[in-house]
């Protein structure tokens, strides 16, 4: 499967603000879950309908509808009719090779994220995503599937933990965009205990599966980068915009979000170098290598050849009877003599190679 | 034919606004389509000239006039004499050397767009320009050939699905962009596809023929940037520009427009990091292979080299009857004796190398 | 003679305004040509001195004074005091070591501009330098020789084509940037052809001839960035200033010849990437053939060091009168068994390459 | 342990602003160092508890809370309870993975910077977090491990030499991040030492175990760079931060401070680029080597392979009896003759090479 | 000695405004110059003290003071006291480790600047630090050491050439600069020769002590950046400041200035371009050569391994009398016909390598 352009062309062609679910079907039926909660009190339930889950929504408290699948677009439809968001947001939330975007609408805000997930297994990152919707006082989220991204944020809405109890929908978003940043510096972590364990064995011992680990490794910081860069713009962009949605204490929290992005993203720069850095090194070493084993060759040809060509000559048949024909043939310490001569020869040659820097 | 460079010295010396086609007559006629319709009214038809085609545009109605093919500059200079369009402009049109723009005239705005096409045999990327004119109430569109990538909109339009019947000629003119910006996703889609394909055989068994079409994947990214990165100011300005001749509601749908446009960037960025990635795997992959021959070669070598210099040792002619001229001759197991010397030899050798990793 | 970087030390020292020309002497003396024109009016004359050129600006016509040759610091010196032109000016007038340059005095503006010229013989760019001084109704021209590349532009105005005769100067100074402009074009195309048949015979067979071209076409590219990016500033300086010199009407061709330096400067960096790629096309396909190569040595040596050796082993001059030395000599059929052997031997290794996909 | 990434998964699904320790715990138990100080009066004392310390800060006096510990967070949030800071601020506080960064908070202003230590054994940087809380008459500091960074800053406060006891706070402030910054220059000294020497013998001996030093020495410039380049920022915020805790004067110490910022991160650019230049050569010199090697392989190779066939060729054993068998083998000088057409041939060889530059 | 980076660590933990001399002493004792000139005016003296230098200072004059030699820091204090200099204005004249800086005290402008000196011998660029004070009628100079840079403009203040006898203080500083700046461009002209010349020879023989030369001109080149780099912020924000120290007439000299600055940026990094482009053809000519010798070296071996073999299998000892072992041996055209087959065996070899391009 394609993992750096998910297949849009089946929506060519069609009117802009047509729903249609770009990605893999990951879950049998959308599930929607609707958190509601103010200080005092706290609610939770699977709702059976898009007007059940909408209903829930009341002044005085803080709603968070959560939709987990997005391939029936009906549901999809059905919310954003009930709530007037406009088309081309839904769109956006149903395609899910969509950018990380945040977008104003006055009276809501848009916000698509991308969940990184590392596979240990393959190695690779999965990204899943995140649509966020903030209203005056609800939050919709959209998931490609349940995830327990954001169990540890529930928990602390159940138990009333920190601040979240007491702040309003703005600071429930922060906090789920919080939770999905969070989610980047384990992905980086895991991406750090590999480029820090390939650096040791590589000088000594290039083997070339490790290359084909260098490439994919400099792949996935390509994907990695992908999803990070726009989250920067996204997260600068709701800091900077005006909008009466945030309130000024949770821009406070919002202007750390941007800082926690920030570092992520010189972390996936810094480890793209160290990946690039990791190539290098790989041929460098095998260059090595090879000079190593070109010297080796060069050192037994050396030796050898000039041997070979002395017990050749002494093979030869001429006839011995003529006193110029080798005439060592029938010395009595011929044989001897021309060992030691050979010897010689290669002592020579080796003291050579030493004084060469080559042995 | 020069894909990244069109023949314009044809130009050289003339008087700037003097119409000269440049790029290759790919149509026998130039077409005049007229499509005009309302909410609730639908008519197209192939005009047979110039004045018909112009008469059409009257208030209460959007009209869109469609030229396929700009070698007859008699007819595009008419068309600007009737409607009143600047020189400079049409020089523009049937200049299809020239770069995706965008200029706001007050009156009417000007785009040049380039319009991709992936050709899956010849593995590259053909470009054919379009330049369109937005007036108040008409949009004036100029392509080399006609081409089907519009025939959807064109549904769209007579079967009155969407906004677009609703909508004014703003609301068309980002339909015909949003349509060429879609082409361009599928085109990127056929890059993403060779791509990842390439890479799976490429660590084993680099080919040569690879290298070219590395190479000439690296060069159809060149050019696919060449014609998106432009784009982007295209849109952009489009969307900054506060014309009246664009509706609010309309300027939504630019928005997305241009996330769709930087996305299109993003991707082509990506992939050409990608087949950099590739031609380094190549490279890589190579000298790995490289190594492994030469490995094979030197222990080859090192292995039959010493052997050979004895067996040519014991066939030199020394006259035997001196005790001291190779006794081993004659000794009545002289010849196993060696045999397994050398068997020795070649053993050590052998774990050596297995010491040495080499083997 | 350095192309990247004129001689000026010979300026060191001296006070700022000092006229020095530098650079080579290319035409004997100085030549004054004087263009004036109105619409209805059109004279063409070589002036014999400067006050008789300068005489020629009257109200009500347009004067183009035309200088071939900027050694006679004089004449140069001379326009200068008639014309109240600031030192620093002329100064940079005679010094064609100068980057292209926009600067608006108010009352004239000056512009250093690099007219480019591709010598076909050589592969290398020329570069000229055209100093362009525009004043309300005049246009003052300094090139270092007479040139033809503005011929064309004077038939214009001479047989009253295009909008030149009715507008003033500052469109003829725009007319002749336009014209060096062009210029560029014509030159981008050799390039273009050059690095596109380049790189057919590349992958079959890189000859050493060819990484020198390559290097002097990734030179040339240098060069050509060097004249153009500044040039880029020197436009786009021009259509920003407020100048009331320049009038709204031409305004729109500069916007126009902004357009063409832009397109000009996007090519260049493209060819300046494939230059690039041309080398490394270059190197891959060394790298290519250099493995090729090795294993040919690698097949040729693994075959017939073995099959030596065993020849080299029944050449041993062994006692066989003792049954364990060689029997295998005084075997009937000894000598066919072993080419037997060997055969097997040499088709077991071919099989074993082909299996190992080096043959 | 994980230089480039510090471990702060261990802080996921935790509400903001909670206090989590990151990082290695580096001193058993918080030391507090209370230094309070005026024009003329100077005390200095370790704090036994919070309160104590706290209650140091008088009007008329600058006061210096140091902390050396961090992993005691109950005495972190003591600290912040006391003085009002914001809990963002504490979290960062004791979370050593923090970039450098600026917040101004109105009442006070929050900065974080990294200590570099350069530890001579291992050729790596260490790096320390220090966070400094600007308030209108006191600085608050914060460090990992009592350093001797400052201990000439404190000697100058107690001496009373320079500015500092007629200066405020802002002074001091400013007085500490100099210190760290003037830290900087003795790393960049070490590293600057470090490449000059490495560039000499690389040339003439390319050794592997350079190889891992040069890639270390990158990885490095990559550290180096993480910290410093976040500190400009830092710096040019406070620089350009109106905050009215800032005085005239101290401002220009800030903006000389600044200077000295952008001239470490200037260097440490040029070291990377130098660090990137030693690959180049030590690769480069690699390639020059095997050259060498292989011209000597093929000279050998070249000279004993003919010989070495012209000796076997007369080993043959065709019987001499008829006249065209080898009728040199019963010449009389055959062997001679033999020797001296060998030695020719090697003679020509020889000099074939010396004409071809290779030998 | 480093000259990428002075050491300035003996300044940490030093007070800011500590006067430490940074670099090497050059001189012995410092020297004071004072040149004071009006229209008519002209007076050159060496002063014996701080105060009869300062005393010079008068309206109606323009004053230079020029000091020579910075080691001794009571000098430069004397100065700063007896003029009102900032203390870390002081601080930086004497730290030659500082960057090229501009700063506006209001009441005087601050400068420093390197000149570059390009030594013949080792091909290294020297650099020395001017620091400039621009005062309401002085001129303050601090040079390491006496440097006839500035004898060009001495001689024209006295002679009265040019403006500068007309002009005031900010067009002498102006002069100073531009004698600085002009330095840069000889420099620049060495640098294009080496560059230049080196490229000829370079393919056809790529010698190992090149490698050494393209080396160290890179370096260079990162010398020459850092030095003239920070020059362009120095000289444009002269430019930009709106200080009433310059006058309107000095400020258009001023944007001459900045664009030699340009100028020379732009140089270095074509010449950086340049000298990689150098290093490339290096390692390109290097593997170039590498295959030839390859070449040579499978020919030889293609050719003779099988040759040698054949030698060798008549030269075994297999009993001839029976008719199967080697009854070529008893042939009477035996030999001959060997020689022949040997023969046309090469001559295959020969024409498949024409064939396969390799001879």
């Amino acid at each position: 499967m394609p993992r750096f352009f998910k297949r849009v062309s089946k929506k060519a062609g069609l009117s802009p603000g047509t729903l249609v679910h770009v990605g893999k079907q990951k879950i049998e039926k959308p599930v929607i879950t609707v958190i509601s909660y103010s200080e005092k009190h706290f609610e939770k339930r699977v709702a059976g309908s898009v007007s059940e889950a909408v209903s829930a929504i009341k002044p005085g408290k803080t709603v968070w509808i959560n939709i987990d699948g997005l391939h029936e677009v009906g549901v999809i439809e059905e919310i954003g009719k009930k709530l007037g968001i406009h088309l081309l947001v839904l769109e956006d939330v149903v395609n899910t090779a969509q950018r990380p975007k945040f977008e104003d609408f006055d009276k809501y805000m848009f916000f698509v994220l991308k969940m990184l997930n590392f596979d240990q297994e393959s190695g690779t990152t999965k990204s899943e995503q995140i649509s966020i919707i903030l209203g005056k006082s609800s939050v919709i989220t959209f998931q490609e599937r349940p995830g327990d991204i954001f169990d540890a944020l529930r928990n602390r809405i159940e138990k009333g933990k920190g601040r979240i109890r007491k702040s309003g929908a703005d600071y429930l978003a922060y906090a789920l965009m919080d939770a999905v940043v969070d989610g980047y510096f384990s992905v980086l972590e895991s991406f750090g205990d590999k480029i820090e364990g390939k650096e040791t064995g590589l000088v000594e011992n290039p083997k070339s599966e490790e290359l084909q680990e260098i490439h994919s490794l400099k792949r996935e910081m390509l994907f990695l980068r992908k999803s990070v860069w726009p989250l920067r713009e996204v997260i600068s962009g709701l800091e900077r915009s005006g909008s009466r949605l945030i309130s000024s204490k949770t821009r406070l929290y919002i202007r750390d979000l941007y800082d926690h992005t920030v570092q992520v993203i010189d972390t996936v720069e810094t480890f793209r170098d160290m990946a690039s850095g990791l190539l290098d090194l790989y041929l460098s070493s095998l260059s090595n290598k090879m000079n190593q084993v070109m010297k080796v060759l060069t050192i037994i040809a050396t030796i050898f050849m000039p041997l070979s060509f002395f017990a050749g000559l002494y093979g030869m048949n001429f006839n011995t009877d003529f006193p110029l024909n080798m005439p060592e043939l029938n010395w009595e310490y011929g044989y001897p003599a021309l060992l030691l001569f050979l010897i010689v020869i290669s002592l020579l040659m080796v003291f050579y190679f030493r004084k060469k820097n080559w042995l």
